[in-house]
């Protein structure tokens, strides 16, 4: 694993105490803000987000369970070129490569969501059948952006050049071009302003399939998460993303990302401590699932 | 046009790139906040909106429609004289009065709510028989405030002097003195707490009638609105307001200001773009109201 | 009342300027934080408070009464040794004993949750058969911390050693570890994550016993409440909590505190407005079991 | 003295515990900022500086002496009709006028410059003979601002009118017009960018005459100074305003103001302990003058 | 001049109110932060020093001069795209060499510092010997940084490829690798932590030659001047840095730009008003230089 | 070296990457804030310090030298038990005894200056000769302070308990009780307002002796430095702060601490940036030291 170029990144995670060759699951950071279009800073969303963890307990009262049931690994953040989207890109999709070869199931923390483009890569490559999850404020389905095909308002169109759009579930979305609108309707499973009931709508059919989540956080409302680049009123509550989280447990659920958390853009605080729970309920789902399904079972389509 | 004194006022709001001669619907700034009780700081409201409007798309996905399909100018914001409320309020019915006889659909940009009264007083004058569609947390209904008849605590009062109260519709009230309540109850049509079942409840009462809505952000709760002088707890979620702009697209809408926002009061941006997207759907439903009917057809009363 | 050490505060709470000799409802304020495990400042919510109070009319339509319907004094705070819990505990205890014995129905303003213990052991040695209420996200129930028994994250398990757990109600918690949250649920009444339907659950078994309520302002989700210690998100909204004051009106109602309110951590001042919203629904609605049941009638247990 | 609105305030300033009827200095609070036109804020000003000054201690080691030695009440904050500049003036002579005539030396707190206009009429309607020092880093001399003659950008020439402007001594001036410096060169005794070497030269000059300043603290360096309405960059440092101070000790000063601090726009209280501790140097300078010459000597000219 | 994409950027500056055809001096911005190593924002400096521009006066008493005294055009933001710097530095190339063919004098609003290498490549393409002046709390001489060459850490030393070390005169610095500081002192004409001093000290050496100035904001303290992306104490004052600009007027100076303000990390606005307040002095002493020297007298070397 | 609590903290400072039994010089954090009179917040100061130095480079300009040259560790920060001065100080004694003993030189960073307490009495039990060099704005010689002699009010008075008053130099207060100062002036070497010259002035009275500086950042000015518990304009610039660290490298100089920087009440992150250039400077100072007397010599008294 001494390939990847991670970088000393302040305090783990709350619970994330387990060395990288023992764990079960492995967090990232991936502290990346080049391509934003309007208000940068999620470059130090993984160290905010980590800093702030110890206000939250290791027990979620939610499902019943706590970080210290699995072993869990914070590998610190990703050395990434500051500016260079292409290289920051490879670099990500290498170590998250690395670490599903190892067996581990990779937590990313971002960092701009341009960033996770790298993770499913990653993903792509080694589950053909792999499902993409998107819960997002903005679709993300610009071509290009100010010419660039790398910008994070592209993010889940890049994905899809890896992932059919045919297994690609959109979710929560409320802010798009016309364009992307109509673009979401025609290829992808959507399902604008709402995550927990479109997910309750397709478990089953999802289930079997190896699952990503890609997880834009400014899906939740700014009144709660304020400290993100390009806040979109009229989200949902976190209560709403807490339970989501939970019900991919009973999923195959391969891995996720968190992404577009900028707490320096939130002097109060609530943002970090809001990110840092939704790590914690998604870790502990993914571990649940994780409990549940040891082995890969990969499906034919 | 001329006569009007807009000040430059930096870029105009997202889609507002008309020539005001071509315009359907008018934009303008009321940069005041002279006579506010607690924390001023509106002034930079309408330039603070403004900025933060590129953070949104054009396109609504909740009305399936953009600002690009109407002819949208932004004048600007009016030039007022520091400290002078009354003066403040004749330029601003001077202005708002010569858009609407050149056919324009005004759109105030708060300022204090005061500065709404001289929009109404423009209306009024023009429609004699208007109704008034107040949204806010406070009554505003006091006689006078620290002796001051011109006081931003008095805004609905001075209102109900060039409209009649039974033609006000008051909705979502949360904080006033007990006389003011009584007041409310006895003259208005009065529906504190909510907006959007009281508007549906009305909605055919209003039919064919010229309507102007004056709406104080702080109708929404601080937790999502912060940045407003006099926040008020216990407010509206931005999704009820979105819905309840919308359904105006149904009546004879005939123009509304958006006051009270006071961005510089909330470090965090939720308040601008929470603003502007509150605009943005005001505008288009105000678009949709317009291309419905767009000759105005005077009841007898 | 002379013994009571209390200090100059700044301006008395919104309505409460009624002389202390007078009074029937006596606020105080804990300028305490020297326990908090994380950050610190709610030593300053007391004259934030008192000082965002004139944002607020004393007239609540929630309960169709006005602060000006009882006569309330504001003691000012107690002046607490800095770093000194334990004799931090003392002082509160004996000035919450003297305003009990003194006949006023005490109100403490916080400060952080520890102080509360001061006031309850007053409470518990004036009424046997007392009922304490606990609105908290955190359940409070740690033996010790960092080797201390006094600290915020023991408050409850302090009270706890004198209000017997059997006659104390917990509701609203979401954070604790699993040690905790297996002892509340096999010690206590233990309602997590709500407040107003458990509480109208238990409104008739408390009928006729004297109720305390110890009020830690961070059950109130982080996103209207960003201004305290420990964020944690996933709370109840605001109004949840009006109503949940405003059904206390029906009991034996003796006294409450809100506690852990740091406005100082919430630039936008939403915190402080919510808290002297809280108050005031508070104190109108003690005011209002006041009225109802003037005198104490001890029940036999 | 009863006559003068004097609102609650808060906590009185430090060390200024005395009664107004035995007091030699009074303190008074200004809570004006209807007519700036830049950043409002300055209303709040007197609260947050009195709020901030327990920081400091009571004696002055600049000039070896304390607070303690001079009776000092501080009458709290006048109460000014928010909006109306012609009124506040005339209150704000008023209840200056009364002061004086009692006997005290004024100490006004700010609000925004053009409150000081008020004082300064009480003052020259009291003292034929005045001298004036201003300090400020802008000229204040526009005719009118916006069409307004009641603005704060025009309080020294509102001043020299009821002044004579050889009689007024401008010191630190770095921000005017190029009609308001010549102005000023050829009306005033003008001393630009500086406060200390111009005072001492013209301490003998001034010598015998009974002397009033009026003190905005934008003269400061917005780097010490930040929390302030129209912040303008290469200014002076504290210790220059501290010396400047001190040195009136010397001469027959009968009272000043300090005005234009917003301490709500330096979110780091830089500003107000800055504030605090300029009007602690200030009011013992003030003690110190009174101590050598108690009895006012009119001079003939 | 129509081919050069700029963008509408809000107000323009203070008295650059030319169209850009009659324009003595052009001003620009360069929105762009993508390669900055530390806290990001710049991107934003441009629209703030605009926005807070209006606070300051068009006459500078330091000069005895005003903006108005030349023909100022202000073209807005340069559209650059997110995330991509060497085509950031194409299209600055492009349009600083464009606005020097028409005969106008450039002045560069940044933005990070590399953008400043983009105006340096233009001006060296048309003064082959040009001098260039660099002043800058940093070295900026990394031959690359975290592996890419193009990175605001390597600023001057990108601008050393175009531009002989030997013609580059580097003041003020007071942070540098080792390295860096021997290369600067091998390399370059090297004055460490002034401005003034060394300035006046090659005048004369300077004199003739055609002067371009690349002057990093934080050669300021951040006492002054904390809104910049990598704060560094110990600084000059900014009256240093006025004088400084204002002996420049004595030279053939031929442009210059301001770099690295970020004023979204100063909540205060100090760092706003400071960046308006040099632009100012530049743009005046830049004036004051054409005004002495119309015609470009190029000089054998 | 395992019997020191010593917890996890983040990233190490800026280059201190030493294994602790390899180091020369040994950095560890003193993360308590609970006896502070004022505004808390420096218990999260070690933090900010450390993550704010990578905005630093190793290589100090001023002393020609680099935190390169020395071996450093970073122990992280103490396990402090909230609340319990008087446990704090015993734990802070023993770990800073304990790397003494290991023959490490200790630099503390604080966390409130009461913590240093502890670190003065382990130095002193080591050394009977010590002198101490108290940098600070205040005196800190209360007896007690709210009845409590374990305040941050009261550190200096503690430490001369345990170091003879006549070996202690106190320099830079400005502010003090009038019974502080005749008690400084009375018992101590006492240069109020200054650091440099005075110490320039008794550099060869100290040489030989061990000397221990205990470094209150307040001493620095609040323009600079506004990040601390209780500001005090007029302070020192950190230019005198860096030659006065530098001249301590002529001395037989055994340790120091670096105490009350608060960088969360400074949201700029100027005070962060200083402190951890105030300690670099520091370290690279007493490495210097070091360097040049590299075994302990005590001298006869």
């Amino acid at each position: 694993m001494k390939s990847v170029p991670f970088a000393e990144s302040g305090l783990p995670f709350l619970g994330a105490d387990a060395a990288l060759p023992e764990a079960e699951i492995a967090l990232y950071g991936m502290p990346m803000d080049w391509t934003v279009s309007w208000r940068p800073g999620t470059r130090f969303g993984p160290r905010a987000i980590r800093a702030a963890s110890p206000v939250l307990e290791t027990f979620s009262p939610y499902q019943s369970a706590a970080l210290d049931d699995w072993r869990i690994a914070d590998c610190g953040d990703l050395d990434l070129p500051f500016g260079n989207a292409s290289r920051s890109l490879q670099i990500i999709e290498a170590a998250v490569g690395e670490l599903v070869d190892a067996g581990k199931r990779p937590v990313g923390i971002g960092g701009e969501h341009l960033a996770a483009v790298g993770a499913v890569r990653a993903l792509a490559a080694r589950y053909p059948d792999l499902r993409l999850l998107h819960w997002d404020a903005h679709a993300d389905l610009r071509e290009t952006y100010a010419g660039e095909p790398l910008s994070h308002a592209c993010a889940l169109r890049r994905m899809s050049e890896v992932v059919d759009p045919q297994r690609i579930y959109s979710m929560g979305v409320r802010s798009a071009t016309d364009q992307e609108w109509r673009w979401a309707e025609g290829h992808l499973h959507f399902f604008p302003f709402e995550l927990l009931r479109p997910l309750q709508a397709i478990q089953e059919e999802l289930s079997g399939y190896p699952v990503y989540l890609t997880f834009d956080i400014d899906v939740i409302d700014p009144g709660f998460c304020p400290g993100t680049g390009t806040p979109e009123p009229g989200g949902v509550v976190p209560q709403e993303a807490f339970e989501a989280l939970a019900a991919l447990a009973d999923l195959h659920w391969v891995g996720f990302d968190l992404v577009e958390a900028a707490p320096s853009l939130d002097a109060t605080g609530a943002t970090a401590a809001l990110a840092a729970k939704l790590l914690r309920e998604g870790v502990i789902a993914l571990g649940r699932a994780l409990s549940r399904r040891p082995a890969y079972d990969r499906k034919e389509e």
